[in-house]
């Protein structure tokens, strides 16, 4: 039985596409995730003479919930259109992707296959699989053109750069994503950053969620996923080419981007992943993940519960935090240095996690043991609707 | 006396900022290039009892003419605010900048500067130069920062990635322009693309037009500036990845960035450049520029002239083409080849390049010897403006 996804944009890692599921539903969009459809079938009326062949359908699915359309799209995945290429006795993979080597020649030399029908390999654990995108499948047709014309030239990886845009929003990733390293056992690091997409000082800047992966040992760029309304795409391409160029996060702190108030900040998204992921590695600011803090994922009484401290305005903790957690303000932090406990680890979060870095900054030199929570509050708020949003979907029916 | 810039914005190649120059006259801005203020007097009025000290000014210019204007803004450059340097006895460049070693130390070890105050080397020629900009003057108090702790960092170059809106265009640069590359004599070649900032396929796609400067023996790119009404941030900051990470026009064609036709191209402008410029350096499409082709430029006689070729339609041809030249449309050009005379060099030409590349090919593979005209008929009109541009904008008056 395939398994069902609990959250929309599979390659996407779940908590990155929380800002967009939630955009869908307030656009009216009910998402019913983890279920899959049964049945289709067309709604006949009483008095009906015989079997309808148009008007409404009624969608079943495998949870039992009934669906009334007037029109269904089906959507599940793209499946390779292989057949000349199996009559013609060329080698496929399992999903019926023609198989090639890096100069795009089937089994049989004589034969280039190119584009979203053949058999890439994966650039995880080089296993064959079909990824559908339209750069590597013009890249492909070059160098087959070549290949064939007696010229070298090598396919490099698909390193699965994509976007899509929703109702306004879009949402974008490259590289690796957190749970391809996890499958893979590949060792990783991760930082959230929620940028604006310009100047914070230029009207209209909107946020931007931002994940970067990264290898913990080098600070080599991993992954990258964004999310949000203005510049997605150019985050991005950006971050595309620091993996491309096997860039470190020590590289994007010194990145040289664009800067006028209305296009960008001085301090650039990429230049701020950067900042984020090098204070990291550097050991200037020990960071913990949401998931860690979420109590539906805590193993209880496996250790002394931390002292969570929210360094966020008390108008901003009023509006919501983490159970359990005690505001002090990052402005009144250093008078009330009493009120923390120095007997327990501190975990501090803020918004975003920039006053939390400061935190974090001020207690580690007075002695503490602390981490701050990576992305704030604004993650931590999509892990836990990412965890539950099975439920919160149903609810929204 | 200072050399009076005969371009607007003069850190840029003259021809990339003409469609920016035009833009600013349709706007209403009348240009007065190559001259300057000689002076600034209040307007008197028969009658007047004495001097006035407000109301309208008269700026007089080098050139004798007379400007009215209710309000004058001086914008002549920036100058460095040194006096507490100066004062301190630190050292400072000709233009006053205040000198500092690669971890912002000024002349005095304990004594650290950064910002648009401090002379930086120029990443051309290594001489100290004043580069104003927000992105570098965060990086050097940062590096200032880490080195006054104890650790180490040194700061890297100055890119001069840079960006300015008018009118709703962009005008983007990032690392040599040509005029730098051709004043420290490094040697380059370069290409002009004009792709759409999306898909041409979705609706609304705008021209950006593209000059990416690089290496003619590795491919390395040196710079890259970029014009346009959308998009234009992204494909400079792009490029500007590729500059930071030293990649060559080989990787560009190989780079992988965000598609969807709300954003982007399957072939992106990034890519198009890579294209174009492997093109030229594997050998497949032979160039010439712009001004080789205007008279101007040319010492009549000292070759063979040769056949220039417009492969566009009969129509675009009737709009505006280079004097001299034959059409035969690129879907005509086989059926036709009798018409090329084979004793002639031959330059083709389209829009934008690709119709003249298939032509270049085409040609070329008959044993023809044949030039494709970079940028095609847009980058020709740029490079002819910018010849023409002081008579242009008088006549504008």
């Amino acid at each position: 039985m395939v398994e069902l996804s609990d959250q929309i944009l599979p390659p996407w890692d779940a908590e990155m596409v929380v800002p967009l599921a939630k955009h869908l539903q307030t656009q009216g969009v009910k998402l019913h995730l983890a279920d899959a459809a049964a049945a289709f079938e067309r709604i006949h009326r009483a008095g009906d003479a015989k079997p309808r062949q148009e008007g409404p359908i009624r969608v079943r699915l495998q949870s039992g919930l009934e669906l009334e359309a007037d029109l269904v799209i089906m959507s599940v995945g793209v499946r390779p259109e292989n057949r000349l290429a199996v009559e013609a006795n060329l080698e496929v993979g399992p999903r019926g992707g023609i198989r090639v080597n890096r100069s795009m020649q089937t089994s049989d030399p004589d034969i280039y296959a190119v584009g979203d029908a053949v058999e890439v390999q994966h650039f995880v654990d080089g296993a064959g699989v079909q990824i559908a995108l339209g750069g590597p499948a013009n890249r492909q047709g070059r160098l087959a053109a070549q290949h064939l014309l007696g010229r070298s030239g090598h396919y490099r990886v698909t390193q699965g750069t994509s976007i899509v845009g929703l109702f306004g929003m879009a949402a974008a990733m490259t590289g690796y994503s957190e749970k391809m390293l996890v499958r893979a056992e590949i060792p990783h690091e991760k930082i959230y950053v929620h940028p604006g997409h310009h100047a914070g000082y230029y009207p209209g800047a909107q946020p931007i969620s931002i994940k970067l992966l990264f290898c913990p040992q080098t600070g080599k760029v991993l992954g990258a996923q964004a999310v949000g309304w203005e510049g997605v795409d150019k985050r991005i391409d950006v971050l595309a080419m620091a993996i491309q160029a096997g860039m470190t996060a020590y590289d994007l702190e010194e990145a040289e981007l664009a800067y006028a108030p209305q296009f960008g900040s001085a301090k650039a998204p990429a230049n701020m992943t950067g900042f984020v992921a090098a204070g990291v590695l550097r050991g200037d600011q020990p960071i913990v993940h949401a998931a860690a803090l979420l109590p539906m994922r805590n193993d209880p009484g496996t250790a002394a519960e931390p002292f969570v401290l929210d360094v966020r305005n008390a108008d901003e903790f009023a509006e919501g935090h983490i159970e359990g957690a005690v505001n002090i303000s990052i402005d009144q932090l250093r008078q009330r240095l009493d009120d923390v406990p120095c007997d327990r680890s501190v975990i501090v979060y803020c918004k975003v996690g920039m006053r939390g870095y400061l935190a974090t900054r001020l207690l580690a030199q007075r002695g503490y043991q602390v981490a701050n929570l990576s992305g704030g509050w604004t993650t931590y708020g999509h892990v836990a609707e990412a965890i539950n949003f099975r439920p919160m979907a149903r609810t929204a029916d």
